[in-house]
């Protein structure tokens, strides 16, 4: 998907919305897990089926299919399938590492699963990101400033100049791809240091965790950090939306929750 | 694996080389591929019958495993379930990610697939690490200084008092963990570095890549870091290894290229 697609879908739906399926299966509905051999995938289906028009992303959390083994990749995989075409798919990975293994990981989540985005950590520089770069039509999220409280341990470490640790992270590698192939991570957790970022990168979309459970306000990360017409904002919200139900009725209030989301983005995407 | 029992594995094989088992698909002989049903773990499994006396432990890389889609996950189990009990496994996955997430690959690693120690990104700060060191008896094995010709773009950042990112680093994460707990990736390609590093961490292992294929020397490296009595370091190669023959005999010349690796070790291990 080209920025100006993710564009219009965004002015479409009224939505920037990327929902994060962090299924783990000791929260899902209890009748799914009798019912069904694949109960996480059955779970994301429900959820995809009654959010895919209010939102324009979802992101896929490794890290809780992998927990479950093998067979996890296998929900991984049918639930990356069952995502509607004109939907961003991030593999939300936060992989990085030395050249001819970020060449494998990419390989896995543009090629074995054709994902639209992947996460990168920086951590490793240069070499560790420009593999994820080099697959045509598919886009690196890096991380820049995270949404959790250890993001304050690193990412803040000011140099001799007075540049913090994310800033240079996000200067520097603007010199490896333009915004039509990179976006960065900022969490709505910082939204001062979110309207400086956006200073810094003006055309660069920015894949925002940490509305929802994590604390952070939809309007407030949209006033510091939307472009006008253009948006340059997924805001993700996880557990906020797809545990938002119980019971066999989960997707009601799951659809809900969402809606609720996309009319907080819906007055500054008109 | 304690500190201690590795310590005695590394004197009383007079090796402290970790393999690393970056098994790639399109590089391992043809009749593996054209005879069995998982030809990765077949390869795996000569591959351990042939040098699991020479060395103290085999490092897994995920990214080879995940790139095959699902079944890549069985072939990575089925390895580590291969390896034999005194010989620490490690799963090099460089993840890390906000607490809940961390918590989800730490048990991917711990507990579904039961690896000894797991390599983790610092990024995003102590959050993202303390997960991981939740599991008793179980490694952290944390990216300080990496091999890589990008290592040098945010590792070697300094701060206004003039301590480098990795620095801050190693010096952060020992309020995380003891030695007991928590050893540090650095790259044999920095042999000066090494040396400062140990000074600073006199007593944490040390896992370091970087021979063979990326060109750094175990002579050099065990002169600069090793720990008298205690050796300290697991020195890692892969390709160098791994793929050191062809043929149906390939394992005798990865045997040898085993031996040759820890003949360079032995004097220091006496």
């Amino acid at each position: 998907m080209t920025r100006d697609e993710l564009i219009s879908e965004i002015y479409q739906k009224r939505s920037c919305l990327s929902i994060g399926l962090d299924t783990d299966i000791e929260k899902i509905p209890s009748f799914l897990k009798e019912k069904y051999e694949d109960p996480v995938f059955e779970f994301n289906k429900r959820i995809i089926d009654a959010t895919h028009d209010l939102c324009v992303s979802y992101k896929i959390n490794t890290a809780f299919y992998e927990s479950l083994g093998p067979s996890g990749w296998t929900s991984l995989q049918k639930t990356r399938n069952y995502i509607p075409e004109n939907i961003l798919t991030i593999a939300d990975a936060k992989r990085g590492d030395i050249g001819n293994t970020s060449q494998m990981y990419a390989r896995t989540f543009f090629h074995t699963y054709d994902f639209d985005a992947v996460t990168v950590a920086p951590y490793m520089g240069e070499d560790s990101v420009v593999p994820f770069l080099e697959f045509d039509g598919k886009w690196v999220i890096l991380l820049g400033l995270t949404s959790n409280k250890g993001s304050a341990d690193f990412q803040n470490i000011q140099d001799s100049a007075g540049t913090k640790l994310y800033e240079r992270v996000i200067d520097t590698a603007g010199n490896w791809a333009g915004p039509d192939q990179l976006m960065y991570v900022v969490g709505a957790t910082h939204p001062v240091q979110l309207k400086s970022i956006r200073q810094q990168v003006p055309k660069h979309f920015l894949l925002i965790p940490g509305v929802g459970a994590q604390g952070g306000s939809i309007s407030e990360v949209m006033k510091a950090a939307h472009i006008a017409g253009e948006c340059g904002l997924l805001i993700n919200s996880s557990r906020g939306i797809i545990y938002a139900g119980e019971g066999h009725d989960f997707v009601e209030e799951v659809r809900q929750a969402a809606k609720n989301n996309q009319i907080q983005m819906d007055q500054y995407l008109s």
